[in-house]
C-alpha cells in the first residue's frame, strides 16, 4: 500500500530524477552481489544536498514512513536489504569531493564519493587516504564512515574512526548536525560525531565527512614468510613491530589450508612451499625506498636466524608485489570452493587466537556437511575471517555453525564482528559479546533519537 | 545541611577509611595548585571497587545527591571544584594496575593510577603508552580518559581515545557497564566507550580501563629549528612528515616572545640565537638509533638548504634532549612572568594559525592590561595553548580577553578546547565553537543517562 500523500509530498520537494517509484525501480537492487533481485521500495530518493536529506526525513517523519539508507551497497551483514513497504535514501547524487587541502591534511567530501575515487584524489596531491579495502571501487564514504570501516591498514593508522574529523549527519527527525571541522582535536564538550561512525546508520544519515590524510609514502616493501607455530607469528608480530619502528603498516596472516586453496588455483603465484602452517604477509610503508628495503630484508634474516620464520620471500618489485598480496586478497576464490559459503569476521585477543581457531575448527571438522575451513585475517589487529564452506544450506545448520564460531567468544572477551558490523545478519548474536546493560543502553540511544524507529530499522537492535 | 541518612547508608557499605566527614575533610583540596583552600564537601568516599562505586552512586541517586568525582585533581577547567553540599568519590584508592600484557601489547588498570605508574609499568615490559603530558606524575588514568587528555604525542599516536580498546563505568542509577576488552576492533553494535571518553565524567565514572601500548621505541632524536615564517612551519611539518616515514612524533612550535622569554630565564639553556619568528621542536622515535639520527640530520640539513629554517641544532645526548625540551615544556615559567595569567588551549585549521595567532595578538595589544602574550603549542595537531599575562583581574577583563581569543574560532572551525575540556570554566563559551543542534543534542544526551543531573553537575552543560 503506497501512501499517495507521501508521495506527492516527496514529489513537491524532489526533481523528476530524484525519485523512482512503481516499476521505476525493478532495475536498481540492495546489494552489488544480488543485482539479479529487483529491489524492494516504496520510492527511492536521490537527494543532492544535505538540506534535501534533511527535507525527505522530515517528510517520511510525519507519515511515520521507514527508510533504508543506500550507499555502495557492499555491506556485508544484511544493512541494505528493504522491505517493499520501506522507502530507500540512495545517496549517490551527493558524489562531490569538496576539497583536497594538502596542507591540513584533509579531504572534504559528500557522502555518495566512491571510496577509490576520494583515494586517488588524495593521491593526486601526493597524500594518503589510508582506508583500504576489498570493496573500495564500489563502497561509497559514508557508508564506510556509518560502518566503521576497517581493511588492510588499520594496524597502523587505525579504522575509519580515526580518520574522521568533521562530520555532517541528519538526524530521523530531519536535525542537521553539521561540524565540518579540519581539527585533530576537540575536546568541547560531547564528541557527537563518534555516535554516527559505526552505528550503522541507526542513529543518522551521514551526509559530509572530513577525512585525515597523511603525506604519501615514497616505499612500499613487502615480504611473504613461513611460520610453523602461532606462537611464533606472535613473537614475529613483536619483533618486526619493535624493529621497524613506525614504518611497519600491514601484518596479516593465513592458514596452511587457506594458503593451499590460494596457491593451488591457476591464478596466482606460489611462492613459499605449501609446508608450513602459517602464512604471514608483511608490509612496511616508509620515506626511503633503498633503506627501507635493506631494514625489511635484513630483519626478515634476522627472523630466520633467530627460528621466528622458516622461510620467507620479498617482493622484488610492484608486480612480484602485488602477485603476493593477491594470495592474501583475492578471497573470491575460497567461497568458490564450496556450493555454499558462510563467512565470519571475529575479534579476540591476538595471543589466544591460534588456540581457538584451533579448537572452532577441530569442532567444524565434525560436521559431515562442512567442506571446507579457511581461516584468514588482519592478526596485528587480532580480527580473522573464517570463510567456512558447506555442502548445505539449511538454517539449522548455519545456526549449528555460527554457535560453533561464536561459542569461545565471551569467555575470552572477543567481538562476534571486528569489522562488517551487526546489521539484520548477526543482530541475533549481539548478545554473545554485548552484555545485557550495553544492549539496554544501545537501545535507550536509538529510542532517544529515533523514538518512531524510522530509520534503518531492524539493524543492529530493533 | 548534612543528609544524615546519607552518611549512615554509606557508613553501612564503606569502611572506615573510606568516609571522610565534617572536620576530616579539612586537610583536603579540590586542586593541586589550590592545596591551601580546605575541600567543601558533604563528605569524601573512597570506594576500592567498581561496585563499590556503584554502591555509593545508587544511595546518591536515592537521596538525589549531587557527585563530584575526583581523581587527581589537575584538571584545567574547573572540574573538581566542589559546593559545600556536594558529595565527593575520590578514585585514589582504586589504584591497582591489573596486568600488563606484553604479548597483547596492553595494560588493564584502575582509574585511579596514577598516569606516570602506568607509563613505568608498561617500560618494564619494553612497551610504550603514548601518553604523555605535564601533569603526569599527579593525573589519574580515570581523569586522562574522562576528559580524553593528550599531551606531546598526538601527532603521531592519537589522543587518549585512540589508545582506550576497553572500559568499566558507572553510571548515574549505578548500573555498571562493563566491556574490558583488549580488542582492538570491535564493531558490534554502538561504541558506548566513546559516550564516555571526553565527557568529563557527566555520564558515568569510569572505574577501570584497557589501554593499547606499542613496543618501546630503541631511539629518539631531537632538534630545535629556527623559522622566519609561519608559512615555512607548515611547508616544514610537511616536508618532514613525508621525509621522516612514520618516525616523526613530534613537531611543537613556540612564537618567538615566547623563546625568549624561556631562554631569559636562567634555569634553561639557549641554544639558538633570539632572532627569529618560530621556534620548532622536532622529535622521531624509531628502531635503529644511529640511521633514525642520521635521517633527522640529514633532512634538517635538506630543510636548511631548501631553505624551510634558518638555524638549528640537534640533540647529541640525552641530556642535551631534555635541555631542549624543558623550553617547550617548562611553561611555569611563563605563568610567572605577570601578575595575572589566562590559559587558552584552542584548536584551528594548521595553515590558518600564523595569521590567525598575529590578529589576536594584535587585538591582545591594544590592552594596557595585557603586560604579555605567549603562544606555543601542539602544532602538527592544530593546537595553540596561550598564556597571557595580565597586570589586573577583573571578571570584566577576563571576559574581554576571552572574547577577543574566542572571535576568530567560529569563522574559522577551530575549538575552544583541544585538550582541556569545558568543566565549569568555559561553559558559557561552549556555543562559540558548538552549534545549537549539537548543544541540544548534548543536553539529551545528559538527561537520558543522568535524569536527577546528580554526577559531575554544572560541567559541559548544566
Amino acid at each position: 500500500m503506497v501512501n499517495k500523500k507521501l508521495i506527492v509530498e516527496l514529489k513537491s520537494i524532489l526533481k523528476d530524477n530524484q525519485l523512482l517509484i512503481k516499476d521505476q525501480i525493478l532495475n536498481r537492487f540492495s546489494h552489488i552481489w544480488k543485482t539479479d533481485q529487483p529491489l524492494q521500495a516504496i520510492a527511492v530518493t536521490f537527494p543532492e544536498t544535505t538540506k534535501e536529506v534533511s527535507d525527505i526525513i522530515k517528510i517520511c517523519n510525519k507519515n511515520n514512513q521507514e527508510i533504508i539508507v543506500h550507499g555502495g551497497l557492499t555491506n556485508l551483514v544484511g544493512g541494505t536489504e528493504t522491505k517493499k513497504n520501506q522507502l530507500v535514501i540512495s545517496l549517490e547524487k551527493m558524489n562531490k569531493i569538496e576539497e583536497v587541502d594538502d596542507k591540513s591534511r584533509t579531504i572534504t567530501t559528500q557522502a555518495g564519493v566512491i571510496l577509490e575515487t576520494l583515494i586517488n584524489a588524495a593521491a593526486e596531491k601526493n597524500l594518503l587516504l589510508p582506508l583500504n579495502f576489498g570493496a573500495r571501487g564500489s563502497a561509497q564514504i559514508g557508508g564506510a564512515v556509518s560502518s566503521n570501516a576497517g581493511g588492510l591498514r588499520v594496524f597502523r593508522f587505525g579504522m575509519t574512526r580515526q580518520m574522521v574529523l568533521g562530520i555532517e549527519v541528519v538526524l530521523p527527525d530531519g536535525t542537521i548536525i553539521s561540524s565540518l571541522k579540519k581539527i585533530i582535536k576537540d575536546n568541547s564538550g560531547y564528541d557527537l560525531k563518534q555516535l554516527f561512525i559505526g552505528s550503522e546508520g541507526t542513529l543518522g544519515i551521514v551526509t559530509k565527512v572530513v577525512l585525515r590524510l597523511q603525506e604519501a609514502p615514497k616505499s612500499r616493501c613487502s615480504a611473504i614468510v613461513g611460520v610453523n607455530s602461532y606462537e611464533l607469528v606472535v613473537d614475529l608480530l613483536k619483533f618486526l613491530e619493535s624493529e621497524l619502528g613506525g614504518n611497519l603498516s600491514g601484518f596479516e596472516l593465513i592458514w596452511k589450508s587457506t594458503y593451499n586453496a590460494m596457491t593451488e588455483s591457476s591464478e596466482l603465484i606460489k611462492p613459499l612451499s605449501n609446508n608450513y602452517e602459517y602464512y604471514v604477509f608483511i608490509e612496511s610503508l616508509g620515506s626511503q625506498p633503498k633503506q627501507d628495503y635493506d631494514l625489511l630484508e635484513n630483519r626478515i634474516e634476522e627472523s630466520l636466524k633467530r627460528g621466528l620464520i622458516i622461510d620467507a620471500v620479498m617482493a622484488n618489485s610492484d608486480k612480484e608485489l602485488k602477485q603476493i598480496w593477491q594470495i592474501r586478497e583475492d578471497i573470491s576464490i575460497l567461497a568458490s570452493k564450496a556450493k555454499f559459503d558462510q563467512h565470519f569476521d571475529i575479534s579476540l585477543p591476538i595471543p589466544k587466537i591460534g588456540e581457538i581457531i584451533d579448537s572452532i575448527t577441530k569442532e567444524l571438522n565434525k560436521l559431515n556437511e562442512v567442506k571446507t575451513i579457511f581461516p584468514f585475517g588482519h592478526i596485528a589487529d587480532g580480527n580473522i575471517h573464517f570463510i567456512i564452506g558447506r555442502d548445505k544450506n539449511t538454517p539449522k545448520l548455519i545456526d549449528l555453525i555460527n554457535s560453533i564460531v561464536y561459542a569461545p567468544l565471551k569467555k575470552f572477551k572477543g567481538s562476534l564482528s571486528a569489522e562488517h558490523g551487526i546489521g539484520l545478519d548477526k543482530k541475533a548474536y549481539l548478545y554473545t559479546t554485548r552484555s545485557k546493560e550495553e544492549i539496554k543502553l544501545m537501545e535507550q540511544l536509538k529510542k532517544l533519537f529515533d523514538p518512531k524507529n524510522i530509520l534503518n530499522p531492524g539493524r543492529i537492535i530493533f
